[in-house]
Parts: structure tokens; C-alpha cells; sequence
């Protein structure tokens, strides 16, 4: 005893990350193996900073009220550890850290660019002969780190998104001449967000026309021609699209002017692709019935709508990457693979995080077509989004927790 | 026996549209009053054009099914009914289809245009001496009519809008710099979407700090006075806004360029308040970091977000409107009374729709400030989020009826 353990998170929030803490302080209440567990706030700068509070004295009905609270408890922050060969100074602070409050393990919840952080930090630790464990959960609603079968926070947004695709859909059914609507889901890199509208269904049947992901060079006449045909066949268009839509040339067919200021690691900041559409459609003269919908944050944050399949999956990653630790692992990712389809069974596993950092994994290519689906994308979505968590309300409203991180 | 009914759906829809459907067919299984219960597609074009389908065959699960379906199920349609003193003709292409389907009762669901249409075919039934009655039941998301206390599809509408900005606030709360977060309400006469957003709270506190309303001029400097004051404060500011914002000179300040075809009322089809919002911030360097959700339809059809107590009042309207009839009473719209605030009781009063036609329910001044809301208003709209019903899933999703208006 006397070890501790610290726990931060990173990059955009989900409908579930903060499952993934509850997991290690549940598994903390079993094992006792840490005296106290830290939060970092504001992720990896706050680790820096020194700045931490003690999750220890979290009751067992807060940590429920924290597994089913959307968005990034702790705060969160994007950062980009440089090599520690250039410069060891944000290390040297980081470790300082681990000393002063006594942490034998840093559990870092991220995507690929965390991952990254996990993989240098793992090595500067080997590399010094330092005793210290590092240890990345994955996170990101854009499914789209390499070596795990699914990212928690993607089941969540993915219902979230066929959901509200499902009632806009009869939304937009009422009238004669219905003319087009337009989805735009995040996926800067990957369509696989965008592609979960399939799961919306009525008698059986997708109710969205034309899916388009960034996996296909998007092409505009192919595009127009698909949307004009529909829409005099039946005075109604559905479409989602994914906000990283590319040209043939490997553009984004909508760039935003301004890049914000926080997202240091330079991705480009995206959205319009929604308008861009719109735009492309009321040029062509196909029809001025058109409705944009841009799903926003509230695809990542939409806990009342989130999967439990989904928040149970986060919970695991927490809590058998904890587990891990104690078998004396060190230096991983915890991944999930599927075991069985039907039953759908997972398992958490260890996964080097030099193969997820600063890598995107895309949709197959056989799995779509260059403006739908294939079934066995759907195959592989549909077991994500089953569930639903039982949710406490409070005068009308999910109640949730917030942890006084200021 | 021997006569039958109709209903018909109009105007925009709503997530509750059908459980006041549900409610006439509910009354009808529990009186059998009518042999028939027809349905009309689209509308009052329907009911002129002759386009009637059977809902009596429709069982008992799936009449339940269909009052937790969002949408207008039996279509919609927006059309203004000329003075029958100027053009009778579409007065008779309705009465020979109320002739041929030996229809009794015509209940028509919708806002102040369709109260418009039902106090204009009440009065022609009447001068012409003719044996039909015309009842109107409410239904609109923007809570604008007058002589009914509330209206059904407003009670969700405020949910789903409170709980997007409750998960969207947590979301953009990670950062030690979270910007300005605007959200985009519908409500082009009156603020009371906008202003349900007061119900998201954390630890007993709104997490709005702002909220504009069209009953306010919108003043553009103390706006951005507010805006900087608040950004400087606490690095975070959250703005929820109408669509309908005017300025000093009653103008909208922002009004989109073209005008949707199918809205034959000539309102004014607004959107992009939020990008205006956005606009002048930016334009006033208080922050480059700006998000803006607009809810969309979305807003209006998520009944996988709905209010028990709305849904259950919306099919009251249905059930007790067929039961005035029975009494005898014609040439009415079913209100809503608040009998009682604790416990919240409510109950369905004649209305004469000569007093909803066409006008517009605003927020009471006393009950508002220039940039926030007051006590009052938030003891008003409580009751009418509370409860949350009982959806079926399937495979992860709502299971929702489409009846085959096609």
C-alpha cells in the first residue's frame, strides 16, 4: 500500500468517457490495490501542472452517477508531447508529478493522438529506468483507432445519430413534395459515424437514400445525377454525409476559414458539408426544399440516448485495464475484440500503443459502395447500439454529476 | 351508427401529433360512436381531394404504436382556405367527400392556421345550414396559442431542447477555454423553446447564462457587452437564441434568403440566427472559439426524448374532443386548462377558434428579462417536461408505424 494511481482525460468528449474512470475506481472499491486515485484536470497539462484532485472519496452512487454522465469529467485538453531525444522539459514535469503525489500508474483515456502520449511516455519511462506504469484506454466517437475492434464512445453516437436520423426522417416524410435533407455527422477521417445512419430502419427497410464517407473521393456529377433521380422518383431525398468528405484530389470539399485555436495538433476544423450540399443541389436546380441538419456535439455528448452495450464496453476498459496493471502490465493499450457475434462477446486486451498512435483506421472497402453501404458493415454496427442504460431523472431531466474541477 | 369521422394532421409536426390520433381512435374503440374513423393524407388536401384511408383496422398495439410515433403519420400539408364568401369551391370539394364517406365529424390537428381553417368551415356548415361538425385540436412545438394554457408537442420539445443544452454545456465545459457555445431554437413569433433551455441545471444552477427571445428587441451592443463580460469572466460563455430574433425596428436579424415553396402562408422561413450570433462576435474579437448548434427538426420529432405528461395530453385533446362531440358540441377546439399546479392536473375546455386563428401567444413580459428568464416562467414550464415514456426498441432503435399514406 501507499502506491496511487492517476487517471486524466483527452481530446473531444463522448457520451461515455467518463464510464472508463468509473471503471477504474470501481475496480479500485474491489482491489484496493491504490491508496488514493488521482484525476488530472484538463488531461496531460494538468499532469504538468500539478493540478489533481483526489477521486477517492467518490461514493458508489457517485461513481454510478459518473459512469452515466456524458463529456470529460475531469476536463480535458489537447497537447502534443514533443520527442524526448528534442526536448525531456514537459517529461521532466510530468514525472515530478508522478513523484510528489506517489503514482505508481497513469491511466491516459484518449484516440491516437493520446495513444501517442501513452507510447512516448512509456518509452522515456523504459528508457530511464523509472518505475512507473503507463496505460491508455482508448476513446474517440469516431471509431477509428487501428488494433481495436470498436472505440468506446462510438456505440453511443452511433445511436444517437440513426436515432435522430429515424424521427427526422418521418419528419421529413409528411408532406408531397418532401425534397431533400442532409445529415452531416463528424468523422473527419473516417465515415464510420456517418455509415451508422444504415441502422435506421422502417418496416424493415434504411430509410436513408445516400450515404457519403471519406473513405470514397466524393464525386460531385455522380452526386447530383444520384440526388436528381431520386427526387423526381419520389419527391424525397435523404441523405447523410460525413463532414470529411474529400475530392478526388484528397481535399476536404468544405474547409472551414478559421482553424480554432485549441486544436493544436493542426487538424483542420471542419463542417459545412451539410451547406456545401445544399448549395451544390440549388445550383443544379433539383429543388429549393432543402434541410440541413448538423448534428454537432450533441452526437458526442447524448447520454440519454447512449447504448448501453456501449457504456458497459467503457466500464470494462477501465476496469480490466486496472486488472492488467495489476499482473504487473505496463506500456499498453487496453483494446477490445470481439469474441463471439452472437452472443456479441467481448474481451479486453493489450495493445501496443506505438500501432493506434497517430494512425486512422477507415471503413474496408468492401464494405461500401461509393454512395451506401454493404451488409457487412451493418452486420458489424448493429450489435454496438443494443441496449439501453437506465438513466436517473431528476424534475424531467437526466440527472448527472459534475466534479468541481475548477 | 352508420356515420364515420375523419381526422387530419397540419402544419409542422410535432413528436406528439399522433397520440391525439391515438386518443380519437382510443375513443372511438372505448364508445364506438362512429363505424368508421378515416384518416385524411396530407391534410386538408386530403380531405378536398378525396384522399381518405381506413384507421379503424388498426389494433389496439398498434394505436399504442402509433401515439409514441413522432411526426404527422397521416401526412401534412399547409394551406390557406380562402373566405367562402370569395371562392366557395374548396368548401364544396370538402363537403362532397364529408357527403361521400358519410362523414359526421371532421377533428383537425393543428396550429393557428389550421384553427383558421376549422373556424372557417364551422362557420360555412353553419350559415349553410348543414349537419357536420368541425373540431379542432392544438398542436404546435412553439407553445403560441392563444386560449389553451400550453400546447401539445411543446412539453417535448422543451425537454429535448433542455436536455441537449444540459449534455451540450457539459461538453463544452472540458476546456480551461470553452469559448462561446450558441444554441439555435425554432420560434419565429414567440421565445418559449428557447427559454425551456432555463431547465438545464447542474448542481441546482441553469447552465445558460443567456438566453434572447423575440418578444425582446435585440439590442446588438448589449449583447455583446454581456457576451465579452462573461467570456472575460469565466472563459465559457452558453447562449441559447430563437430563430425569430428581431431588431428594434421588428426586421429579423437574420433572415435566410429563399423562401420555402410549400409554406403558402408566406412566413418568413428563418434559420441562421446562430451563424448571425456567431458572426458578430467574432466581428467584436471577443473569441474565435464559437460553436453553433441549430436543434433543426430534430427538435420537433424526438419522441425517443418526449414528455409523458405532453404525450398523454396531446391523446386526452383526442379522447375528450371525441367525447364533446358525443355531447353534442361542434365548432370548437380542445384546449388544455391547468386545473390545478400541485399536483399538476389538467383539463380539455371548448375553445372558440376565432380566438387562436392566426394570432400568436407570446411570453409575458413580466416573466422575462432582456437576456434571461424569470421565476415565473420556470414554474410555468416545469410540469411540462415531467416524465418520460415508455418507448419500444428494436434492434437498438425506436420501433415506430409508418401507415401507407402513399
Amino acid at each position: 500500500m501507499g502506491k496511487n494511481c492517476l487517471v486524466a482525460q483527452s481530446g473531444g468528449p463522448t457520451a461515455v468517457i467518463n464510464a472508463s474512470v468509473s471503471g477504474i475506481l470501481d475496480a479500485n472499491m474491489k482491489y484496493n490495490y491504490f491508496e488514493v486515485v488521482y484525476g488530472a484536470k484538463n488531461g496531460i497539462q494538468g499532469v504538468m501542472e500539478g493540478k489533481l484532485i483526489d477521486l477517492s472519496h467518490l461514493t458508489k452512487d457517485e461513481i454510478d452517477l459518473l459512469k452515466l454522465t456524458p463529456a470529460s469529467a475531469l476536463g480535458s485538453c489537447r497537447h502534443k508531447m514533443k520527442d524526448f531525444n528534442e526536448d525531456e522539459s514537459e517529461y521532466k514535469m510530468i514525472l515530478d508529478t508522478l513523484e510528489k503525489y506517489d503514482i505508481d500508474t497513469f491511466f491516459y483515456i484518449g484516440g491516437n493522438d493520446s495513444m501517442d502520449t501513452v507510447h512516448k511516455l512509456s518509452l522515456y519511462v523504459k528508457n530511464k529506468g523509472i518505475d512507473k506504469k503507463i496505460v491508455g484506454i482508448p476513446k474517440t466517437i469516431d471509431n477509428d483507432l487501428m488494433e481495436t475492434d470498436f472505440t468506446p464512445g462510438f456505440g453511443s453516437a452511433a445511436k444517437y445519430i440513426s436515432t435522430t436520423v429515424l424521427e427526422t426522417y418521418l419528419d421529413a416524410s409528411v408532406y408531397k413534395d418532401n425534397g431533400v435533407y442532409i445529415v452531416e455527422t463528424m468523422g473527419r477521417d473516417a465515415g464510420w459515424l456517418a455509415s451508422s445512419s444504415i441502422l435506421a430502419k422502417i418496416n424493415g427497410k434504411p430509410v436513408v437514400d445516400f450515404i457519403y464517407l471519406p473513405e470514397n473521393p466524393f464525386d460531385k456529377e455522380k452526386f447530383l445525377t444520384d440526388v436528381r433521380k431520386c427526387y423526381e422518383e419520389k419527391k424525397q431525398v435523404y441523405i447523410v454525409a460525413s463532414e470529411g468528405l474529400k475530392d478526388a484530389n484528397g481535399d476536404y470539399v468544405f474547409k472551414s476559414k478559421t482553424v480554432e485555436v485549441h486544436d493544436k495538433f493542426a487538424h483542420a476544423q471542419l463542417g459545412g458539408v451539410g451547406g456545401y450540399l445544399k448549395g451544390i443541389i440549388e445550383e443544379a436546380n433539383i429543388t429549393n426544399r432543402i434541410k440541413v441538419l448538423e448534428l454537432g456535439t450533441a452526437q458526442r455528448a447524448a447520454m440519454h440516448c447512449a447504448s448501453l452495450t456501449d457504456i458497459e464496453v467503457s466500464h470494462q476498459c477501465g476496469l480490466r485495464a486496472y486488472e492488467m496493471v495489476l499482473d504487473g502490465k505496463s506500456g499498453f493499450m487496453a483494446g477490445i475484440k470481439v469474441k463471439s457475434k452472437t452472443p456479441f462477446e467481448t474481451e479486453i486486451v493489450e495493445i501496443d500503443p506505438s500501432l493506434v498512435a497517430n494512425r486512422v483506421k477507415e471503413i474496408p472497402r468492401e464494405w461500401i459502395t461509393d454512395n451506401f453501404v454493404k451488409e457487412e458493415l451493418i452486420e458489424y454496427l448493429t450489435p454496438l447500439i443494443q441496449g439501453q442504460p437506465q438513466i436517473k431523472y431528476e424534475n424531467g431531466l437526466p440527472k448527472y454529476i459534475k466534479l468541481n474541477i475548477r
